[in-house]
C-alpha cells in the first residue's frame, strides 16, 4: 500500500491508526503550568511529544507507517532521507518491526543526530549536503534494495499517524478554545486539523512559524504553495516547506499561521526549561512564542499547545549564544 | 505547636499530612525510561519532585509546617536561614497561607535565588555568608516579629511532610525492593525511610550523597553525627549536615549510605535530561550515579529514585565547565 492508496485520513481511519500504534508510541502526558498561564493570561495545556519515543512526535507517523506496510513491502525495507527528528523515528520504527531503515544523510549531519540513527540500528549513507544530493541518493538506495520511501510529512499514512497527538490531547483537556502546533513540512499541523475538524470541531488551530521561514504564512496568505526560501531560524525542525498533501489541508482548516521572532523562540523555550523543568527544542517553543507574542488570539482561552519535540544539543544552548538571543 | 509537640511522626501522622497538603502540593508523577533501565539494568521509577511546586520536595515539608500552625502563631509570620530551595518553598508556603515569611539569606547568594524568594513575596533579610551571622541574623529576626524558626530539616513536620513523596510513590508503581534518596540534612531521607516503614516495609533504602561530602556515609558508618567539613560538591543541596532528629531515623532505616563521584554526578545529570527530557539539578542527579556507581545493589531489581528538585541556573551546566567534569 503506498501513500496515494491510503488517501485522505478520514475520521475512521484516525480512530484506526490509534488502535495500530497504540501498543508502540507513548500516550504522552498533558502538563499545566500555573506560572506560564499567569504570563500570558490565558490556560495553556501543553501536549509533551518531547516525551514520546525518540522525542519527538515523529515517531506516531513513523510508526503508523511501518506497522501498516504489508509483509511483502515490509521485507523490502523502508528508506527517506533527514537529518532531523524523522530518521530517528523511521529507525526506530524500523527497528521494532525487524524490518531495515536507510536513512540518507548529509555528510555534514551532525555527530549527535548520526549517532542517534545508528544507535536506532539504522542503515545510513551519507551524501553531499544539498537537496538534490539528497534526493539522488534516495533514488539510488531505493533503485538497489527496493526500499519504500517513508517521507517526513507528505505522505497520508504519516498525517494520519501525527493527527493522534491532538486527538489524545482532547480526551485529556477541557473544551479547548484554541491549538497551536509548530508548522515546517506540515504533517504536524495538517495531521490536528483533521484531528480537530472530527474530535473538537469547535477549537480553532493555529500555525506557528519562525519569521525567518514564514512559508506557511506567505503560502497561507496567498492562497498557494511557497517553498521557503534560505531559512535562518535555530527552529531547525521548521526549515522546510509544506507540501501537496499537506498545505491544501492547512489552507482549508486553519484559523491563521503566526510567526515569532527568533528572541520570541528562544525566550519560550527558556519559559518552559525554568517554569515547566522539561526540556523542549526550539521548535517546540515556538507554539509558547506565538501565545506570547499574539497575545490577542489566546488572552482568556482554554489553549492547547503541541510541544514537539525536546532533541537538543546540551552544549549549545541558544540563551548562551550571543549572536542568536541578540541578533 | 512547636517541633517538639508535633513529635515522631507515625502512621497515622502521614496519613494525616497527606490530606493537609493534598490541595497545596503537586501530586508529582512517577516515570520510566526504557533507555535508563537498559543503561542501569534495574528497573527504575523516578518520582519527580522536580515538577512540584517551587521546583523541588522542600514545598512538602514546608506546606505542611506552615498549614498546620495555629492562627495565634501563623499571624506572627515564619523565618528560616536558607539560600535554597527551603528558601523558596517557605515562602511560597507562606504566601499561600497569607502569612509572612522572613527569610535570612547570605549576602552572596545567587541573584537567581534572591529573586525566586522575592517572587513568592519573601521578606528578605541579608547577612554575611557564614553560619554563625546566619543564625545570629535569624535570631534576630524572630526576636524582633516574634516569627516561629522553621527549620528545613531538623523538625519532624517537616520530616512528615517530605515523607509525602515516598508514600505517593508507593502507590504509584509496583513494588520496589529498593529507593534511593538524596541525603543532605536528611529530612527527605529520613521522612521516605518512616513512609517505607509504614508503607512498604519490605524496600531496602539507600542515601545518595556526593563522596565531596560525605558526612551521613562518615556517621553511618561510625553512629555519630559527624558535620560535614569543606563540601565542595555540585550538589549544593546536599552540603548541609544531619540533624539531631533526622540521624536517629537514618540510623535505624537506611540499608546504606552510598556515596558518588562528581563525575558520575554531571552524567547521570545529563542522562536524565537527554533521556527522559526533564531538568533536574545536580542534588536530583545523585540517586542516578548511586544506581550506576554501585550496580551491585539494584541490578534486576525494581528500584524507586527521588529526583529531588529541578532548580538549575540554566546559564551554567555542569558538563560545560571543564574543571568541574573533568577534575
Amino acid at each position: 500500500m503506498d501513500t496515494n492508496h491510503y488517501g485522505l485520513p478520514d475520521k475512521k481511519k484516525i480512530v484506526a491508526v490509534r488502535e495500530i500504534i497504540a501498543s508502540q508510541v507513548h500516550r504522552t502526558p498533558s502538563l499545566t503550568s500555573i506560572s506560564l498561564n499567569e504570563i500570558t493570561g490565558s490556560k495553556l495545556y501543553f501536549k509533551c511529544e518531547n516525551f514520546q519515543k525518540g522525542g519527538a512526535f515523529k515517531f506516531r507517523g513513523a510508526s503508523h507507517a511501518v506497522m501498516t506496510l504489508s509483509q511483502e513491502y515490509a521485507d523490502r525495507g523502508v528508506a527517506t532521507h533527514s537529518s532531523g527528528n524523522h530518521a530517528q523515528a523511521l529507525a526506530l520504527a524500523a527497528s521494532m518491526r525487524g524490518i531495515k531503515a536507510h536513512i540518507v544523510m548529509p555528510e555534514n549531519a551532525p555527530r549527535i543526530k548520526v549517532s542517534a540513527v545508528e544507535s536506532y540500528g539504522g542503515i545510513i549513507r551519507f551524501c553531499r549536503p544539498t537537496l538534490p544530493d539528497r534526493e539522488s541518493t534516495l533514488r539510488e538506495v531505493i533503485k538497489e534494495c527496493g526500499a519504500m520511501e517513508i517521507h517526513p510529512y507528505n505522505d497520508y499514512r504519516i498525517i494520519a499517524g501525527q493527527a493522534s497527538a491532538a486527538a489524545e490531547l482532547y480526551e485529556d483537556t477541557p473544551l479547548l478554545d484554541c491549538l497551536v502546533v509548530p508548522v515546517g513540512g506540515g504533517g504536524l499541523l495538517s495531521g490536528s486539523i483533521l484531528s480537530t475538524r472530527y474530535f473538537s470541531p469547535g477549537t480553532k488551530v493555529f500555525g506557528a512559524e519562525p519569521e525567518q521561514a514564514n512559508d506557511a504564512r506567505e503560502s497561507f496568505q496567498k492562497r498557494q504553495l511557497i517553498p521557503v526560501r534560505n531559512p535562518s531560524t535555530i527552529a531547525d525542525g521548521l526549515r522546510t516547506s509544506l507540501g501537496s498533501l499537506t498545505f491544501p489541508i492547512i489552507l482549508e482548516g486553519a484559523e491563521d499561521i503566526l510567526t515569532v521572532s527568533e528572541e520570541a523562540i528562544v525566550l519560550a523555550m527558556q519559559l518552559i526549561w525554568e517554569r515547566m523543568k522539561i526540556v523542549v527544542e526550539p521548535s517546540a517553543a515556538t507554539v509558547l512564542a506565538a501565545v506570547m507574542e499574539h497575545p490577542e488570539n489566546f488572552a482568556g482561552k482554554n489553549t492547547g499547545l503541541i510541544l514537539s519535540g525536546g532533541n537538543v544539543d546540551l552544549y549549545r544552548l541558544p540563551w548562551m549564544d550571543k549572536t542568536i538571543t541578540n541578533h
